[in-house]
């Protein structure tokens, strides 16, 4: 099994227009996975773009439920089902351009499947995500809105979705399609790509990271950084370019360009 | 706790344009949910309509998966992914007419948690539907296709749906919003009403319906008797007219007009 990470800014431009949606890149990247399938089982977990981010910003849902008057709560837990309805949309999408070049692919709403506990994931029942696969389908989760137990409410990430699922399914692979060509030694997209990294040379990226400027850009590599030290126990992990074709494919093989995580 | 099983045909006109919708019967609903909420806390189960039905029977969902061709089993597998998207169509805008009156709807999407063997539900995790609850939301499920441990895939009615929550969730009544006044003595909307019925009458009312011509009619309303009757050993049940203002609040006070269900 291989667990594919769709990252939100390869299938739209986080930048552009709400809910925009490459179509194109979507379809070149389910042609790959179907050069592998169904030797290879596959589950897809894509991230927010320009469908989830917009909703959640807006109704701040990482702030919760705690402390509000009843009007806000009743906007918050309102802004909770729109974000959700949005990430529908692209999910949709999604699984409908891999069923257009032939993977059967089938939605699953994070939402309805994980509960967190203080900004981490501390319960999902899997076993029908189990049985889709099975039953030779694609399953395709979504980072989402979740119930938190301490906050009442959260945004999930899809990251985080996939360090659970490699807990519970031990794909022999993971693969973050990102829009850069894997993870750099400053900035995503500029100073030197590492083509290997090891779990300890993690830490000590994160350090150097989180102490450079522009934390807000940097922000998402590091928590995509600590999730990758953590699923590279049970799996390789590599990070490649989800716009540039050919990259997932060289990943799956095993002879990529891109950052892999060596144990 | 009450549990609403929201009819297909009461949002929208099964025999009408595909994915037509009754916005303003969908708020009048919520808006008498309103009355009663969050006093009393809510599950809303709803059925396909024009949404989920056409897709279920263009692809013939109900056959399963067993015996079929490559190119078959894809083609079956798409029409599982495309029924889906229908009903989360359906659900996003239910959902949506609910929050518009104030009610903290939120969407599960029933395939993601629930399992079937040969026809029944067998298999699902509700907590996360216990924890959107506890957390103050409204979920809204719906009939959906489902991972079927015999057959590889089936349709699982929205009814299946509402008499697995009543087992788990032990909700002081199940109301049934139909198109018609209550449960009929004959044919729907035909025949006498019957304003109470025992479990015991309804063996006997299923037998003579299933006697009578026009089964794919009646086929409906044996299957909602046969799952009323189970849910009638935990919970007070109704069936209501839908369609029509203020039965639904009857219902919840226990003066209602249609058919009660009495253990």
């Amino acid at each position: 099994m291989i667990i594919v990470k769709l990252g939100g800014s390869v299938f739209s431009d986080k930048s552009g227009e709400p809910e925009n949606f490459r179509e194109n890149v979507v379809r070149s990247i389910a042609g790959e996975i179907k050069d592998f399938y169904p030797e290879e089982d596959f589950i897809v977990v894509h991230g927010g773009g320009s469908f989830g981010h917009p909703y959640a910003k807006e109704y701040r849902i990482r702030e919760g439920l705690l402390g509000l008057s009843e009007d806000a709560l009743f906007w918050r837990k309102k802004g909770f089902s729109l974000t959700h309805h949005a990430m529908l949309r692209a999910n949709m999408k999604i699984v409908e351009a891999f069923i257009d070049v032939g993977i059967p692919a089938v939605s699953v709403s994070s939402s309805s499947v994980f509960l967190m506990d203080s900004d981490r994931v501390v319960y999902g029942d899997v076993e029908p995500v189990r049985k889709l696969i099975e039953t030779g389908f694609v399953p395709v989760l979504f980072g989402d809105v979740a119930v938190d137990l301490a906050r009442g409410v959260d945004i999930l990430s899809g990251d985080q979705i996939v360090t659970y699922l490699t807990k519970l399914f031990r794909p022999r692979k993971v693969i973050f399609l990102m829009s850069v060509d894997g993870i750099y030694d400053g900035k995503p997209g500029e100073g030197t790509l590492l083509f290997e990294l090891s779990p300890d040379e993690i830490d000590n990226l994160i350090k150097r990271l989180a102490g450079s400027a522009g934390t807000d850009v940097t922000g998402g590599i590091i928590n995509k950084l600590r999730e990758a030290k953590e699923i590279a126990r049970f799996a390789e992990v590599w990070f490649v370019n989800g716009l540039v074709p050919g990259r997932l494919s060289g990943a799956i093989r095993g002879d990529g360009f891109g950052t892999r995580i060596v144990p």
